[in-house]
């Protein structure tokens, strides 16, 4: 039996000081259930994705359930850092192919920025080993820093290179009205801004956001009757990678991506060059290049040349609604918002990032620095 | 297709700063490998039940897997306040019959008292709502004084009768050598002890706890390969409850509760008098009161008097392994513990408090002061 996404909704990522969690959170829930064309009360189950330990008010899920008028439906949230909502919809497909529930809500949704930037920084840090790392200063930077100095002592990576992809990704972002930032920048400008943790620079680094993303999921039968466009979750892949760099062989891949695509792209039966559109997880710039290589859009190594066929024309159209990099990483919502991007793509309503006749689209989320990656395929 | 349980394991609860908490999940991982004849490669995915909030360090799933040696398998962590193991089961059985996993392994784990206890306090009374009752000076303690004033206004229940609930779970905690507490107590001294947040006193509440418990979920086929015992999940509800006091229209039933344990009745096919043996959400002894009412063994009013039906030879033994009130409370391992105590009892493995004969368990996990319950129905 398929599953299938019949209802999407966004909300405008960035500093929203305007709204409580729980408002963000039914921004994206009304559009989603306008866009399913159903009711609240056709919901069987709702999964919410997020990371609990940024907000004070706890256990979130049950301020959002009575907010958005779901009781007494059941509802929980799934947490596995940054991949947080590609696990919730990993749980709805399991729900719906299980025969548990018709149509399961999947929300993801974060607000990080009524925290100061200082608290933020430690929180996340703390997703990596508080024994024997943290002491050390790893704060999410730090990690990736290690990854991009690897990258590029091993195969020659460039700073140039790293820049080129905050560049295509600002490109894009400028044409989402959604995106925390809308302008596009200059090379010359990513190169000099300042050293965040060495090699990555500012234009390097995602942003730290708030925002939410909603999923309306079904089965073959409802999908169909639901929607003319139904988008069907055609490979799901999910896997881990050791958590302290300690035992990682290797720090230039994160073989919890490797892993995932390939369960991903087997459970398809495609490969990654059948691909036509994909959302990665580029925390940092250097992370998309990785992405490249661990996805294997790109030959080992050579990730770092790819860039200019990651924008629409070239091989693989990568995060053309502006990416982490441009739209800001709310941590909980990226999973379903990357979704939404894919199946904005496949529906062929993505505007002015449109890749003409995309039929396949891929989502790639990390979380952490790597502990965990969720890969899930579409296709229309 | 049938989701069986094939493995078991149980930490000794209590104040365990003896370990940190990869090794505490080591325990009762190792005891349920062991149990059901597998070895750690034979595990599909991973299911943490765990509230994230008590712990420094945050999304514990990643170091759990790297010590238990399940890289690169994946596992995700699932957050209901204190049902987060039980949805953490929910999560299994979906993956399960969805035939996206042939095992599961679904691990409950919370370390608590690392933390002062009125950090711990401040922590948990965050599950309830911060933005209108917080202010008031709502900690758990207080939302189940609440319940109680409730109950006894309208019920005419009384502090001796809770103070029996207490005297019952203790009773039986004394057999229990995982529990926290292993003493016998009178009435007397229950009911002399100090308020804690009045009706309630010492010996109505639960401990908070540090501990661990696992369970090995398997399908149909594999769960007759490996045990000569199989226990199968044959009902299974999940519910909420609105999330403010303000908005539920009586504070004396959790009407999650009622919800999810009718869904679970109608799937397994019984009501609740066919049940030989309960394990339910003694958080507070009012909550176990409540339970016999909302769950069906006693008539609405009545689970006052009901308490001397709960041992064994009466109507339905209920916490006979001690409860949360004997045990300790670890918030994510309570679930999983409540399980393992059933399984224990279908399997006929519950030495002292056997009850003769058990065929049909249930287990009623609350998450937060109601607006969650999960209830599972297990046969053998």
């Amino acid at each position: 039996m398929k599953v299938g996404i019949v209802g999407i909704g966004h909300s405008r990522f960035g500093r929203r000081d305007d709204v409580t969690v729980q408002e963000l959170a039914f921004e994206p829930f009304v559009e989603a259930l306008n866009d399913a064309g159903i009711a609240r009360k056709d919901i069987g189950a709702t999964i919410i994705g997020a990371s609990p330990v940024y907000m004070t008010q706890r256990s979130i899920a049950g301020p959002i359930t009575e907010y958005l008028g779901l009781n007494p439906q059941p509802v929980w949230l799934t947490e596995a850092a940054c991949s947080s909502s590609a696990v919730a919809l990993r749980t709805a497909y399991a729900l719906i192919s299980a025969g548990m529930h018709e149509i399961v809500l999947v929300l993801g949704v974060q607000k990080m920025l009524e925290n100061p930037t200082s608290e933020v920084l430690k929180i996340m840090g703390r997703s990596g080993d508080v024994q024997w790392e943290a002491p050390y200063g790893t704060t999410f930077a730090n990690y990736y820093a290690m990854y991009a100095n690897s990258h590029m002592a091993k195969y020659g990576t460039t700073s140039e290179q790293m820049a080129a992809v905050a560049v295509k990704n600002h490109y894009y972002g400028a044409m989402n009205p959604l995106a925390m930032f809308q302008k596009e920048i200059t090379i010359e400008r990513a190169l000099e801004s300042r050293i965040i943790a060495s090699p990555l620079r500012l234009f390097d680094c995602c942003a730290n956001a708030d925002g939410s993303a909603a999923l309306i999921v079904t089965n073959e039968e409802k999908a169909k009757q639901l929607s003319d466009t139904p988008i069907w979750i055609s490979g799901l892949g999910a896997a881990t990678a050791p958590f302290s760099l300690l035992t990682r062989p290797e720090l230039a891949t994160l073989s919890s991506a490797v892993e995932a695509s390939n369960i991903a792209y087997n459970q398809a039966k495609i490969q990654a060059q059948d691909i036509d559109v994909a959302e990665v997880h580029d925390c940092f710039t250097i992370a998309e290049i990785m992405a490249y290589e661990d996805l294997g859009f790109a030959e080992r190594g050579k990730g770092g040349e790819f860039v200019e066929e990651a924008y629409i024309g070239g091989k693989v159209p990568i995060n053309v609604d502006g990416g982490l990099k441009a739209k800001g990483h709310p941590v909980g919502a990226t999973g379903c918002s990357q979704v939404v991007g894919i199946v904005k793509q496949l529906r062929e309503e993505a505007g002015k990032s449109q890749v003409d006749g995309a039929e396949i689209g891929l989502t790639h989320n990390v979380g952490g620095h790597g502990q965990y990656c969720v890969v899930h395929i579409f296709s229309r």
